[in-house]
């Protein structure tokens, strides 16, 4: 192994900067050539390589997004795009590539591992639907950044004596929706998970007014419904003042939180360390507070067993 | 003067609650009583009034929102309405009142004034849309949470090569925008002050994709359009990449900045000596940097002056 | 179980209001009464002790520091001062209690423990210094706050090509500086737990330097040396422009982040539920990713075995 | 004019970006030529120029310190210095210059402006020690800065019932410490315009603990003495639990706020606009919220004439 790559793919995430940090400090300290690739896939696919050196990576640790750049590709899903891919990264020589994005970037990273090239996966994507890891990169930036802006309403909703719907990412993923529901104190979370009944919220609505609670917080996340779904629905029901949030994607970005920078800075060490001793066709996380490292296809293979209805249910209990 | 009270009415922006703190403290400073009157004329109608003491504005300095809470109040409008106010006032020996809020607060302000109450307003909103101040409180807040949230949207379309179309508050004065705008290096900023012709949008966005651009950020207050209607000319028009963030009410949220603890500061002590002066019938606010005092008709009569153009046309020569 | 209360003891940490808050909702929503003593043990052997409501830890959830106020006791390692807590708690038929603080503070729930009074103890340090626990509540947020304030200095440290020393907290343990050393892309690290030779520190400036690297920071937990004994040293054996930041009790404050609230929360629900099962002398925390239960003897036995060194190689890697 | 220059000097301030990125942005969009000078006042004698781009100031508005890096210098006070910064200037065939920096970087762009090169000043200091102008570039942020910190340290004050004294930047201006005191609430505030007298905050520190206030907050500008030198004062007169915390170099940096992101793009624009006219020697502010242009003598007439001690009047009225 004397020269490898790294892209960042799909939705970009905080946390992404200090992987690739972490990736081209590791290499070059210890003796090998790296190159960053442009724009995911698709610059994969277009030879957008460049040489990178260690001041590519200087004063990036703290940035949100990626300096890579990033795209999601359909062109890579064919034998033809995977196949320039690899023409490109014969060309320059590259042995390894570092892939960091979510399940769709890993799929692209599996394709390439079983043509040849040695290919390691790190979790980069907010929304931490990836199974093998506790957490993905930037996953923990998020839920401050949403965090933060539900503290903010809540100072709105205390002043005005209102409930607010506020819509949060995450189509397949409760994460965002629960870490931060419990981190601010919701009086409910809707996550796509399960399928809560919308009853029980009017009950605690209810219930919270009743005891003199004239502000509530709910946390929905956009895979089970819109923001304005739940509005109408209390509106229907009750005739509290209602106001809706959808946070969007301020979202994605902001300067990592340390466990991100942390986490990229680990995962990304360790990716160096695998290709350096030849390993291939694994996707690495944070189990259980020690390194993750699988293959690809158990990855693939379910959805994530996060505790997101323990939160849920704790949020719950301690928004009486 | 020996009993003030204080009420906070309109939307609520963080700034209230540093003057509330003042006007507490300097009254009582002064050997004043002082009655915090809750949920605006609505609790100046319902008899909401409790006396206050020191602590009760202990450790509120930082927070956003307002402790008395606020609403908009029709009932407020009619003369019934006024007299029973008036009748409260009356029971609890309350001589001065301050008010803090917008326009429309000020005009419930000026009907107790001319009957005989006295009253002194102090500019409580984000939008920065009352006469006569160069600054209302909270404004300076909202300015930097916008800017905040378009620092990290920038991460993600700097990663994504996108255009973004953000929707700021601001119905009749484009001042956060302006300001936003300006201070995050928006290529493009739309207020109701002036229909700025959309296809220079266009043009700008064009020749930076020529000279390299691959992401611009776009502003705009909700008063001349909603960024969908603008994202939907862009699509139109080009090819480009948009993406839409609404950023909703968290502009109004979080802990105030400096500048409005200061003037929260500034202003709430000299409407306390000003109504121990037995001054009525006057609107507060920075003009030049220093306190401004002016009747309330004065405010009602125009439009601020500020300028938002002169910010806007800055902003564009900035962002080439 | 009826009723159970709750007391912070030793220095302060956000994170600490999170859990109060859980403690207190969690055993008011499953029937129990709850009791907050005031100022640790001082108050528990005064009688300062207030029934609490679900409004007295409404909207805390998000605040530094504690409500319940802290101390050290040294009275309250005595028989007699024992003694009086006990008389106080059986006054009011108080049957459990919930303990939140560092070492010393559960050594003190031991001794109650052994007389009889059930006590459950959560970990509330910023130090991370406890045995059987990854994380203590607070010094998440602790990490963040020093790595915010390293992100200035390194502005001004950039600005200026200066070697920056500065000293964070930590006498026994280096893990605020070791996470906040690799989370900010520390130079070097200088920790309790090992005897790092101060000339390797000074090699790494030189070859930086050569490098073309013209400003560095460098991490000093104080359990190892004092900022200014490292820039001494420095200046003697370099002529590097150099600078020296205490960054001092900043770092106890602050909102609590995501991870802390809800680490509060999880903890101090567990809490309420083991009282609640007659469980008693149980130090919780969080390995592995899951909720610990060790006595507090195995707590006491050894220092937490955290990856300082791991950590602190891998900064010094990536910060070549 | 057909190219000009911009360099910082002094130490660096968070405005110095935005206003860099203005000059070059607007001196481009004018059809000028920038370049940016390294390192103050060395740089321009050592040649350290480069041609500017607009690419060169993106991403940067939101940075603090300086791209261009800063020092200080002994050397430019010569003639023999001001010759060879002179040919430097002329080889390049630069005819206009941004000098951005305090006090002392005005006397070298004075020097400049009477052996003929046009200059013109910024005032780019944490400090507001600058005459003709009510706000320095970084004086917002810096408050800021202060104001969050000492919100923490507040958090760890109240939490143990102590009096913290904090130091902060200021060696002959006040005005970071009365800003910072009267925004957080500070029952004290010390600065070097005016000797006022200690025993009166201890008779403040008794009378707030009579009524109860158990913590309190002592801001002392580094110009009037050490935190420790008022700590041992305290300690000496009465038997209060204190604390000391100086901020130190974390004042300088971090992100600019809104205020001075848009106080650099329109001093930074005015800069250039004046040179496009042919006019030198001037030193620009903000003054009563509009541009303020002054001759650099009249700048070194006196010291600015800010309203700190109403400030800190204001802040012990309502630190009650």
């Amino acid at each position: 192994m004397k020269r490898i790559a790294v892209l960042t793919s799909g939705g970009d995430s905080p946390g992404m900067n200090p992987a690739i940090r972490a990736v081209v400090k590791k290499a070059i300290y210890h003796g090998l050539e790296v190159y960053g690739v442009y724009r995911g896939y698709e610059g994969l696919m277009d030879g957008d390589f460049r040489r990178f050196e260690l001041k590519d990576v200087g004063n990036i640790i703290h940035r949100g997004g990626t300096i890579l750049r990033s795209s999601r590709s359909e062109r890579f899903k064919t034998e033809e795009g995977q196949k320039v891919a690899i023409d490109h990264l014969q060309k320059y020589n590259i042995d390894g590539l570092v892939v960091i994005g979510g399940d769709g970037s890993y799929r692209g990273a599996n394709a390439l591992h079983r043509k040849g090239v040695k290919t390691i996966g790190l979790p980069g994507t907010i929304d931490n639907d990836i199974n093998g890891t506790d957490f993905t990169l930037g996953f923990s930036t998020a839920v401050n950044t949403v965090m933060e802006a539900v503290d903010k309403i809540r100072d709105t909703a205390t002043s005005h004596e209102r409930a607010f719907i506020i819509e949060v990412m995450g189509r397949d993923a409760g994460d965002i929706a629960a870490w931060a529901g419990l981190a601010t104190g919701a009086e409910s979370i809707f996550v796509p998970e399960n399928i809560t009944a919308k009853d029980k919220m009017i009950d605690r609505l209810n219930k919270g007014y009743e005891r003199g609670k004239k502000h509530s917080i709910i946390l929905v996340a956009e895979g089970i419904g819109t923001a304005e779904e739940f509005a109408s629905y209390i509106k229907e029901k009750t005739n509290y003042d209602t106001r809706v949030s959808v946070l969007g994607h301020v979202q994605r970005g902001g300067s990592p939180v340390a466990f991100d920078r942390i986490l990229g800075a680990t995962l990304g060490g360790k990716a160096v360390e695998l290709l350096m001793e030849g390993v291939s066709g694994k996707a690495l996380g944070l189990e259980k507070n020690e390194i993750s490292i699988y293959d690809y296809e158990y990855v693939f293979k379910e959805k994530p067993k996060h505790p997101i209805q323990v939160l849920c249910n704790l949020a719950i209990e301690l928004s009486i």
